[in-house]
């Protein structure tokens, strides 16, 4: 925790809640009546309202990216190591927007908050929801916020799904999109990463198909084995080997099945931490709107046709040891964008973290990343240049 | 099944069993005083008893390496595709040795089979047992069989590290090490994986410490769990990508936790097969005897110096896409040898198929594993080529 707040950090934050009572049609056919939604924003809005940056969570993440919710607070927001005072993502220049996106489990209407319908959580009642609904909940909260279009839109893994999608279905609405360590869609081998995730949360006893909320329940175990999971694949191989090694625990081997290796206590404890912080149920929910993600599907499977309409300019950004998202996903973007004729510059940075790297401030991928937004500073419209 | 036998099987076979009462000191500082392994041969031994070859099994192998147990044998022995006349281990020229190791679910003393003390299954009171253990008890069945030397010891994966620990521990007692998809030491990536495997059976409410079979219970969700996470890094990337890609099931979303994919259903059909198959207590000791093994970790660390004493000649055989024990793993055995100065040659196979290649009688793989063998039969002293 912080015993004093650091010079560059956005500093003591509060969360906002938004409520929409429009109706909201997803894509699994049904719809929201009404919604909430957490947000989380740094810095100041400038009279033109065109220096706002939207910044989208990944699977884990929330509305929470940067400072501390009060000087008690462990540690500060998920991405604080880019947002802030003077950060690349400068908030004496920027109106940085953050939220928990439906279906999430940190405020926003999702299975662990009550239908308005019952007063219960929804658990497993809450609606399948993909990234274009999540592209359309932002969207109306961008009319919420008085933005018609965003600076940029930023997002890494999951997050960089929705950026890319924002250029697709509101091509007006944003003047730059940075991907970072994403993909236009799934390999088969991170669906089954994710399947076996799944299954391990669905199966647990305290599971009860969703209702656990009921039973004063958690499937603490399934949901221990998802993050164990996704945690070695955001690691490296190399990244694992530089950092534990075959590391033991006490010196030497104990021949029984306690963990002995360094590696198996910190994802037993990665594991446990995880799964008394974070919701089975938006657990699944985000899964599977990593595995549903597929914009060339409605465009005879063509990348380019899905991003012809696209008006923004995009920054892609992959890193060399990343297998979950790895470098060959991201230059399939930078080709289709090639192809389709938008303006696309693409950076792979060299670093042994694998996809944790992207919230990693690892120098060339800050400077990297910073030259990008003075890009975006440098196309705020000079009228509001002026006013600031 | 079988209608009628190929020419090229060994046919309708049928394991022995071995009783051993030399106790046996194990690495973990306890010994067994009576084991007993249960064995497969195949061809004939030859009078000088210098044709025999011995086949270690990887994590889920035993000692049916080929043939058929019945005519209603759903399907032959695991390496059926390269064992039998005229095949890459020809029976003709060659005795096939295959053990199902201690520790074993399969007919070996193991945690499924009675202690002699009590009459109960030894559940999770065996004693946790590691390549060198193993290929002890290997050697004494050798002594059994009346086979001094063997003309080859082959292992894939966890097999190969018993065929490298042979030529360490026994240089006198093998002329050719032919050692695929192996290592000398597990990544901190791969004990991840293998812990997670663990995890899942350990935390399964039907484990019951290891004592499932006085409970008439099966830890099947963490078996099925550990087989799926196991599964997908036996297959590469892009060969799951070949044979699965993101098809569908039923064409379209359903927007439920139902499989949408195909990898989904494969994945749950492969957990759930085995789950029902496989011993979850010999399922952690496998895994263990992966992390435990590293040879050179009592030489100063020095892979080199673990080797300098063999005698044997080395065939070292790896697969592009196997990143499970990827080529890279393969090559520091190489280098090792050759810094030992041992004659070793090395072959990478182009294959998409990863880690489960070596199952595969892919046809570079079988041409380069054949040229192999030859050597192997024209390494078998004259006298005994001649009484042929």
């Amino acid at each position: 925790m912080p015993t004093s707040i650091p010079a560059d950090s956005v500093g003591l934050v509060q969360p906002q809640q938004f409520q929409f009572d429009q109706p909201l049609e997803l894509a699994c056919g049904r719809q929201l009546d009404s919604y909430s939604l957490t947000v989380e924003t740094y810095g100041t809005l400038n009279a033109d309202r065109s220096n706002a940056i939207l910044v989208c969570h990944a699977l884990s993440g929330n509305h929470h990216l940067a400072g501390y919710h009060s000087m008690d607070d462990p540690k500060p927001g998920w991405w604080d190591s880019a947002i802030g005072p003077g950060k690349v993502i400068d908030t004496n220049r920027f109106f940085v927007v953050g939220l928990n996106n439906l279906g999430g489990c940190h405020g926003s209407s999702g299975p662990n908050q009550p239908n308005p319908e019952t007063g219960a959580p929804y658990g497993p009642d809450f609606p399948i929801v993909t990234v274009p609904d999540w592209v359309q909940s932002q969207a109306r909260l961008a009319d919420r916020l008085g933005i018609q279009q965003w600076a940029a839109v930023i997002g890494g893994s999951l997050g960089g799904m929705q950026a890319l999608q924002w250029a697709i279905d509101y091509p007006q609405r944003l003047r730059h999109c940075i991907i970072i360590a994403a993909a236009a869609r799934l390999s088969a081998q991170n669906i089954a990463f994710n399947e076996v995730a799944r299954q391990a949360i669905t199966r647990d006893p305290q599971f009860h198909d969703g209702h656990y909320y009921a039973k004063q329940a958690i499937p603490k175990t399934g949901l221990m084995l998802a993050r164990m999971v996704g945690h070695i694949t955001y690691l490296s191989d190399d990244g694992m080997r530089e950092k534990f090694g075959r590391d033991m625990k006490s010196g030497k081997l104990s021949f029984d099945l306690s963990p002995q290796f360094e590696i198996e206590s910190y994802l037993q404890y990665q594991g446990e931490r995880f799964s008394a912080a974070f919701d089975a149920n938006t657990y699944l929910l985000m899964t599977r709107a990593l595995d549903y993600y597929d914009p060339a599907a409605s465009f005879g499977d063509s990348l380019s046709e899905a991003v012809r309409g696209a008006q923004c300019k995009f920054k892609v950004i992959s890193f060399t040891t990343d297998w979950r998202f790895s470098p060959e996903r991201s230059r399939e973007i930078v080709d289709a964008l090639i192809d389709a004729g938008k303006a696309v510059s693409y950076a792979e940075i060299d670093s042994p973290q694998g996809h944790d790297a992207f919230l990693i401030p690892i120098p060339r991928y800050m400077e990297v990343f910073g030259a990008c937004m003075g890009q975006v500073a440098a196309d705020i419209p000079s009228s509001a240049q002026e006013s600031r």
